[in-house]
Parts: structure tokens; C-alpha cells; sequence
């Protein structure tokens, strides 16, 4: 059976104001020394499992350009627009339909477009594992991440003892839950039993669309449509109608947390979700001081301080746990204790009709 | 007699970087949202004591222009460019033997260009009573500064309490000391016979010559020398080589350590000599959360920071007790501990060459 990708490439990220602008959100940004845009890395490092020709790229109509430029080896016809953002479920329902008017059958592998992933390898052969439980039945898997600490900041997933038949690095899934406080976090490492949910999905064609027809059966009925349509002239016009119907909703509730034969693989590949300024020291190297430097900068004495520069010269004197980022018309100078504070920012510069600037 | 003023505006205020550089140093840069420049002030509050013809600049060649334009109303012949640096005591004498062409004797007034005054009319009755002073006999007059606190990085006057005939605020000066250390400071304080060294001088030409007769003779004949070319032909010439040839001595230990009839008149008037960035938040307003932000800024939750924007939005997330200044081809980040450090960054952009950022 055929293994196609889908990339989800809608997102905002504006988490990495000033860098990213609703004009260029992460995915399509360098966050590494290397230059390579998270949609490329999220692209290379599939190539292994899958021809280029079978991978789609779900996007907002806005970035369509974008996805072309950083991706030129992906077939037009692969790159999706989305009229409006509908969260998870309504895009894989997009894609899989669209999929589906050219494989009977495949399966389908659901990956987000911004994340970072250190051992490439190992990624790739846990994906491999995860294709082989997504082909059998109508079984549907999720990677986890083993946690390799307390994070507050993601939804985890509580894994039960049974393992799909034939494979027992897959478990099934005993339920989603939603960011944990800090002892609850505690609780689920010390338990053995929790992992991180990555949002990274295998699967047939088959199985996820039969879930949407008894879960989620409405926006089954627009999908089956909109893929219809695919390939002639009404299909804007269709995709349009029936995608702007769809509730918003993530795959996670609307199809995961109800199916049966949910089973997650753990997986352990050096994963980062890239959630804030906070993750480019995690993600690079750093000094002897702790720092993060690029582009034009002169420190004298500062520590663990990330620096990304911009065309101007950056001088960082006796700063300490901060992150500056310098680009040509806003400069961010951020305390690493308050990175969740930059959507602040861009609510003020909305309120203020600076859009230029957001 | 008449009252004159000398104004030494030949430094360079590396402290100041990035909005000082050699081009333009800090006594030619506002560093009040009032717009007007350090070396303007000062003339402006010389304004009820001397005529604006009787009021001489002294400043490095380089500066000429730029004295020209933000002291348009000063005559040329005025304006004295010193052909190098020389330290004050070659830079007074210069400025003596050239108003001693003008004036068979006056009261000279000399003045740095780059300190700030808040009360300005505490500053003028302080003046006139220096001039009273050093009208008299052969009397030299330095303007002491009551300590508001014991610091560290000024120069301190001891006066004895012996006070000049017919002025009881006149103190003897018993000797000049050097920037002490804390716990010297605090004893300087507590022994109420200390100020704070501000640079300020008043005394007659004919005192201050006498001075240098005696105790730098060549000095003196070189001053003569130039004096005696100004307005000639030959002025250039004879300045150049006079002016290199004198050592590099500040007017303190060249003379006011060895001269006789010193006085000190003790001054209140909320003088700061602007010695760094942290004095931009005490010569402003602060916010309430403490901060002094001037131009496009956007705060979240920043305390006690000061900002300087530029042409940019600069946005500040959550940071505290850091310095903020943008230009268009430098920013500098700074913590308020480090501002002497500031320094480190100009002589790190001189070993690279990058003399357009200095």
C-alpha cells in the first residue's frame, strides 16, 4: 500500500514575533544556524518513507506562494488551500479526501509542519513501526513522546498495558488529557504511563474516513464533496461552501478521544515542539556562557542570553536570561521568564492597527 | 569687569555609545525629551551672566561644524579647535591667552559642556558669588557640589574651614582627592567637609596666567605664542605647533593642587554630570512602573528600564533594570550593573576596525 504525508502548514506561530508575521509564521522560518526553514526540515526528513509526489502540504491560501518557493519539488496539485482555518480535523478530512481521489487506498501519515526532530533516524524507523500498526485493521496511531521532563505546556497521553496484536511497541491509547499543572505533570512521569502527544498521526484512508463518517459525519459529507470536486472547475467554489461550514475542531477531540482502536507508539527522537523563543537555546548550540548568538553581535559579559540578529549590529552588555531579536523595522527584548507575554505584544500592535507590524 | 565664559567641549563621551560616537559626542546629543542639546543648555543658562559674544567654545577640529549648527548665534572667532587633545590645563590657557586679546583682563568662567543643571537659577546665584570671589586678589574659585550620596565615581574637594576675606561661603580648599572607594566615600560624607568635584572653575585671566607662569611655564609661553598669532595669518601654524607640544595635564593637578588662594563655593543646584546611561532615568521622568521610555516602544510588565528607541518598534517583554538604545546601525542592551562596560564594546569595534560604528 502506497504511504502519502500530509503536513499540516497552516499555523500562525506567533510566538516567534518579531521573526514570524502573519506573512511568514514559523514553519516558514530558519530557527537554526543551518538556514533549512522548519517545512523543509519537516519535508527532508520524511523523504525516506515517502516520494515527494505523495506529499501534500495543507496551508492557508495566504502562504500557498511560500510552500512553493521552500518546497519547489512538490507537485502543485499537492499543495492545499484552506479557505479558512478550521483547526485539525476539518484539514485532515481536506486532505484525505483529496488523497483518496487518487489512491484507493493508502496510508496516510498526519505530521505537523513546525517541529524539530534531532535523531532523524530514529524518527523515521519509529514511523515505520507506526505505518505497519496504522496498515493493519482500522486501527488508528498517534506517536507519543516519551517525556524527559514535567512540561506544563503539553496535552499528554495515557497509555494502557495492551499492545496491538503483533506488535508491542504499540499501545492502545486509555485516553487524551488535556496540559497538566506541575504535580499532575509529576505524577504522570512518575507513573510510567503518560506520554507527550505530538499531533503526529498514522493511518489508512480508509479508517480515518469511516471515523468521520460516524463521528464527525458532517464534516465527512463536505470532505467526500470537496474531494468530488477535485481536479474541476467548481472545486474552488465547492471547497469554499463546504469548508467554511465545518466546525472548528482538532482531530484529538473530535475523532481520537471517541474512536476505538486507538493505540500510540512511544517514540524517542530528540522531538521539540519549538513553542517559544525558549526552545532556540535548546535547539542550537551554545556558548560557553550559555549564549545563543547569530548574526552581528558583540557580548560583553552577558549569559544565557539568546541573540538573534539582524542586519544591524547587537551590543549586549551584562544582560542575563534574556532573548533579543533584532529585525529590520521591530527589535524584541524579552525577559526568558515571560515569552508567553510576545502575543502581548501583538495584541497591542492590533489594537493599535499596526498591522504592517504583526 | 568683564564676565566671560569658557566652555570645554572637546570630549568624547564613549559612555554614550551607541547614540555618542565619535562624530558626535555626548555634549552635542539631547538626552532630554526636550530636544535641546547638553552643550546648548549650557550656553542657554550662561545667558544672565555672560553676553553671548563673551561666551568662547573650545572643541576638537572635528567639532567645529557641529557647534556652528546647534550654536549658531555664538561668533566664529569664538569657536577655538583645539588641533588635538590635550587634557583641560593646555585647553585653558589656550582659551586665556586668546580672551586676553580681547579683554586686558575679564573674569573667565570655565565650564564643561556636557552636565545638566536643574535649577538653573541656584546655579546662577552660585556663579555670581564665584565671581565675586574670584574678582578678588588673585583668587581661584572651583565650584564644589554638596553630596546628595556617597559616590564613588566623582573626585571630591576638602575644604578647611577657613572662608575667603568678605565672602562666607568661600571655603579654602585643603587639598583635591581622587574617586574614592565606598566606606572613603561614606567618611567624606559623614565628615561634612567634602564635595563633589564639578569641573566648574571662575577666576580672572590675569590670575589664572600667573598660575601658569609659575607652575607650567611652557604651557604658559606656549599660550602667549598663540595668543599673540591670534587673528594673524600665521595663527594656524603656531597653534598647531604650540597646542602639540604642551603635555597632556588636567587643569586640577597642573594647577589647582599647586596654586595658592584656592576657594571652594559649595553649590546645590541639581547638578549631574550625565555619566552614564543610568542618568537618564534621573534627569527624566519615570513611569510608574518606573521606567523612562522615549520614542515607539511597547511595554509588557517591564520595570525600571530605560529605552531610547530609534526609527523601530522596540518591544520589551517582562525585562527589568536594563538599558535599551536603538540607532539605526547599532542597539545596545545593557544591564544597569554594566554601564561602564559600554566602553568594552567601542574598544572591541576598534580592534575589528570598524571605526563607522565608534
Amino acid at each position: 500500500m502506497k504511504t502519502t504525508a500530509v503536513i499540516m502548514a497552516g499555523g500562525r506561530g506567533e510566538r516567534f514575533w518579531p521573526k514570524s508575521r502573519n506573512s511568514r509564521p514559523k514553519q516558514f522560518l530558519s530557527l537554526t544556524k543551518d538556514g533549512e526553514t522548519m517545512i523543509q526540515k519537516t519535508v527532508r526528513r520524511l523523504l525516506p518513507l515517502v516520494e515527494m509526489e505523495d506529499i501534500f502540504i495543507v496551508t492557508n491560501s495566504a502562504y500557498i506562494g511560500l510552500v512553493h518557493d521552500q518546497l519547489p519539488d512538490i507537485p502543485k496539485e499537492n499543495i492545499l488551500a484552506e479557505p479558512c482555518a478550521r483547526n485539525t480535523a476539518p484539514c485532515i478530512a481536506f486532505a484525505a479526501a483529496v488523497i483518496s481521489r487518487k489512491y484507493e487506498d493508502a496510508v496516510m501519515l498526519v505530521l505537523p509542519s513546525d517541529h524539530l526532530i534531532s535523531y532523524e533516524e530514529l524518527y523515521v524507523s519509529t514511523l515505520k513501526k507506526a505505518i505497519a500498526v496504522g496498515t493493519a485493521g482500522k486501527n488508528l496511531v498517534t506517536i507519543g513522546i516519551t517525556p524527559a521532563y514535567p512540561e506544563t505546556g503539553y496535552g499528554y497521553i495515557n497509555f494502557s498495558s495492551r499492545t496491538a496484536e503483533g506488535n508491542y511497541d504499540a499501545y492502545e491509547v486509555a485516553r487524551f488529557v488535556e496540559k497538566p499543572d506541575l504535580p499532575t505533570a509529576k505524577e504522570y512521569l512518575a507513573s510510567g504511563k503518560y506520554l507527550w502527544n505530538s499531533g503526529m498521526f498514522v493511518w489508512k484512508i480508509s479508517s480515518i474516513m469511516e471515523n468521520f463518517r460516524e463521528l464527525m459525519p458532517e464534516v465527512y459529507s463536505g470532505a467526500v464533496k470537496i474531494g468530488e470536486a477535485f481536479g474541476t472547475d467548481s472545486f474552488n467554489d465547492v471547497l469554499q461552501r463546504e469548508f467554511s461550514a465545518f466546525p472548528s475542531e482538532s482531530i484529538d477531540f473530535g475523532i481520537m478521544e471517541k474512536a476505538q482502536n486507538i493505540y500510540t507508539i512511544p517514540g524517542s527522537f530528540g522531538w521539540d515542539d519549538v513553542g517559544s523563543w525558549l526552545a532556540v537555546e535548546r535547539i542550537n548550540d551554545v556558548d560557553d556562557d550559555k549564549n545563543y548568538i547569530e548574526g552581528d553581535v558583540i557580548s560583553v559579559g552577558s549569559e544565557r542570553t539568546t541573540i538573534c540578529g539582524g542586519k544591524r549590529l547587537i551590543a549586549a552588555v551584562g544582560v542575563e536570561d534574556i532573548i533579543i531579536v533584532d529585525t529590520d523595522d521591530a527589535v524584541l527584548i524579552c525577559s526568558k521568564n515571560n515569552t508567553q507575554d510576545v502575543k502581548k505584544v501583538i495584541a497591542k500592535l492590533n489594537e493599535q492597527g499596526r498591522t504592517n507590524l504583526v
